[in-house]
């Protein structure tokens, strides 16, 4: 079974799937696509994960009630205002937004999942919503626009999509877009995915994939630290390749699970290298941990310490920040086993505090991505957590705006 | 019972404490005071409080030994290098330290504490140390140049002493000095504190309550979320103004409790208004929670945001910041229930999106004290912390240092 990288491959990649997307005038800035839509052509096996932040917006929990269905077949998003007022109106205009959209797509409304992200504590402008969404043209190639549309302080849309192949015959697709992640305009960090695929999969065996994925990936990436009340990852698997069910255990199965990985990852990677000023994507990956649930946690707690962040934002290979962030963790770290690598430099051994050429080290910090390999030395078990590095830029993305 | 602040007061300023400080030459910076010397002048009932950070520095770990005796006589402490190369070297370099402090001061070196702070994973100076301890002058003037002497990139030294008294009688004194937060000279953030008092009170007793100050204060403070390998707390006890043994539940034992709360809650205001590149100090109140520990965990995690920091930052009166980083506390949290105070003006009300004059608040937030209220209306538990807001000066600070 092999992986293939679809060039320009986005979130309609997969058969059966379109979107499409207009400028509603949610956003401020005129001309800016804010109101998408993305449907297949028929029900979709569908999963979902949701923010744990206990404070939640109302699309949130309107798509999460539809996604325990395990079905789906659209998602009709917005940017420039996150529908965030935390009371009922929220909720009815959530309904409303996901009713047009149904209406616009030709299926019933309980099979249209809905998101909006941007400013809290202001209501959906929904004559706006309701004069977008007949204007919102769906084909197979409107993955791209559907993955601006949902794009705040994001620099760039972020779209990926693989197939997989067997003896020169494509299996199925999954592609996959998503958009933050730092702070949005103005009040919170929101990270929207949705992931895609034409494989027959069913509904159970899909949510338990996607919890999967998102532990390993989503859930690994760390921009500052701040959970958001829109956070939504949404799986539509609708069959379009045909084939046999996927289910747990059957031939496909592991294909499946390692397509659905590698488009998180991605997507992942590209949130966290767009984080709020970010100038590095810093991988953090922990080996030889006690538990998965450790090294993730190791790992995680190193990619999210400011003093981590800020070292590689000054290229210094500060090994010490490092050992700290990972001892402050929670998780087991005996110095004494621990190591530490930089761009593949070692620059910890085993407890001891080793020579290493500072400078050349410093100098390969200044590429793009920065790696981080952690030796905890008490197990068998390895994580990867991605970030990104702390820079002025982010102060002032988020101190200079103003409610 | 009053508490009388002592003008100009410090960790010498109760009976029988004194102290002194030289320039050693292990800061960087020429004839900055860089090593100083704490001591009773009779062995004190002491207790302490260290690092949760499973990586240690060697002082810690002498220092933790020793304390757990409930008598030491003082401690001998130096800037500019944290004696964190987390080897026996380390360990032995940091007994040698204390046993020519404790020549030095004429008592049993098992009863002399030791700290450094500074530069992780090098060893320490020794021969500066050796040179440098024998100029030390002790006075019972000495406590200023003391807390002088534990800096680094502290702005500003801290320190704060109190007297209880009964009826225009001193009961007893309670002095301290502090410094951090923020990183240290490079490696991370420390914070070192002591505490003296010429009150009788028995060990356990005061362990009991160095525990429960450092939790309701040291422990509520935050700059960036990074512990240190050498935070330390140690409280000396020396009996010096007589009276009866304060044990629990004598006639003295709340103002002792209180003196310790007032001087621990000072000293970590200081800390926190001295965060690095800080420009706002932040406090966090927490009322009507359901426990101690989530009204607690509450405030700690508001305190700490990212987000909520940079709102503060640029005056911004950003109620949702708020009501998510609470959300993600991992405490109950229920957003009808829950209202936002900011400088005493009501921004959020039991779950709706009111009115308020968002310039007004604003410009309440230019103060050099920004409170944050937060109503969980979820029972009767109340807990401030104290933090800082985020600038881009903390990065600059933290990303141009190079190792």
């Amino acid at each position: 079974m092999d992986i293939e990288v679809i060039e320009g491959g986005h979130v309609t990649s997969p058969q059966g799937f379109s979107a499409g997307a207009v400028a509603a005038g949610i956003k401020k800035r005129a001309g800016a696509l804010d109101l998408g839509l993305l449907v297949s052509d028929r029900p979709a096996a569908a999963a979902g994960v949701f923010t744990q932040n206990l404070v939640r917006s109302a699309p949130v929990q309107v798509s999460e009630k539809r996604a325990q269905s395990g079905q789906l077949q659209g998602v009709v998003a917005n940017s420039g205002n996150a529908n965030a007022p935390f009371d009922q109106k929220g909720i009815d205009d959530a309904e409303v937004m996901a009713a047009l959209a149904a209406k616009h797509a030709g299926f019933d409304e309980q099979l249209m999942a809905v998101a909006s992200t941007g400013v809290t504590g202001v209501y959906l402008p929904l004559d706006k919503v309701e004069a977008g969404i007949p204007r919102i043209e769906l084909s197979h190639d409107g993955g791209p626009d559907f993955a601006l549309s949902i794009m705040t302080t994001d620099t760039k849309p972020k779209s990926y999509a693989i197939a997989m192949k067997e003896g020169g015959q494509t299996l199925f697709r999954v592609g996959g877009c998503a958009k933050g992640s730092g702070m949005i305009h103005p009040n919170m960090a929101t990270m929207l995915s949705y992931i895609t695929t034409d494989a027959n999969v069913d509904a159970p065996f899909l949510q338990e994939l996607t919890r999967e994925t998102a532990d390993a990936t989503y859930n690994m990436m760390t921009v500052d630290g701040d959970t958001s009340c829109s956070d939504t990852l949404l799986v539509f698997a609708n069959s379009a390749a045909g084939g046999p069910a996927i289910t747990k255990g059957s031939p496909q199965a592991e294909a499946l699970r390692s397509a659905l990985l590698a488009v998180g990852t991605e997507l992942s990677r590209m949130l966290a290298r767009d984080g709020e000023g970010a100038t590095h994507l810093i991988t953090v990956e922990v080996v030889n941990g006690p538990t998965l649930a450790h090294a993730r946690n190791v790992a995680r707690t190193v990619a999210l310490s400011s003093l981590v962040k800020t070292a590689v934002t000054g290229n210094d290979p500060n090994w010490g920040r490092i050992l700290v962030a990972a001892g402050r963790s929670g998780s087991p770290v005996e110095v004494a086993k621990t190591s530490v690598r930089l761009q593949d430099v070692l620059i910890f051994d085993t407890g001891r505090v080793i020579e290493f050429d500072d400078a050349d080290v410093s100098k390969r910090m200044e590429q793009d991505e920065v790696r981080i390999q952690i030796d905890l030395g008490l197990g068998t078990h390895s994580a990867t957590a991605w970030g990104c590095d702390l820079t002025t830029d982010y102060v002032h993305i988020n101190a200079d705006y103003r409610t």
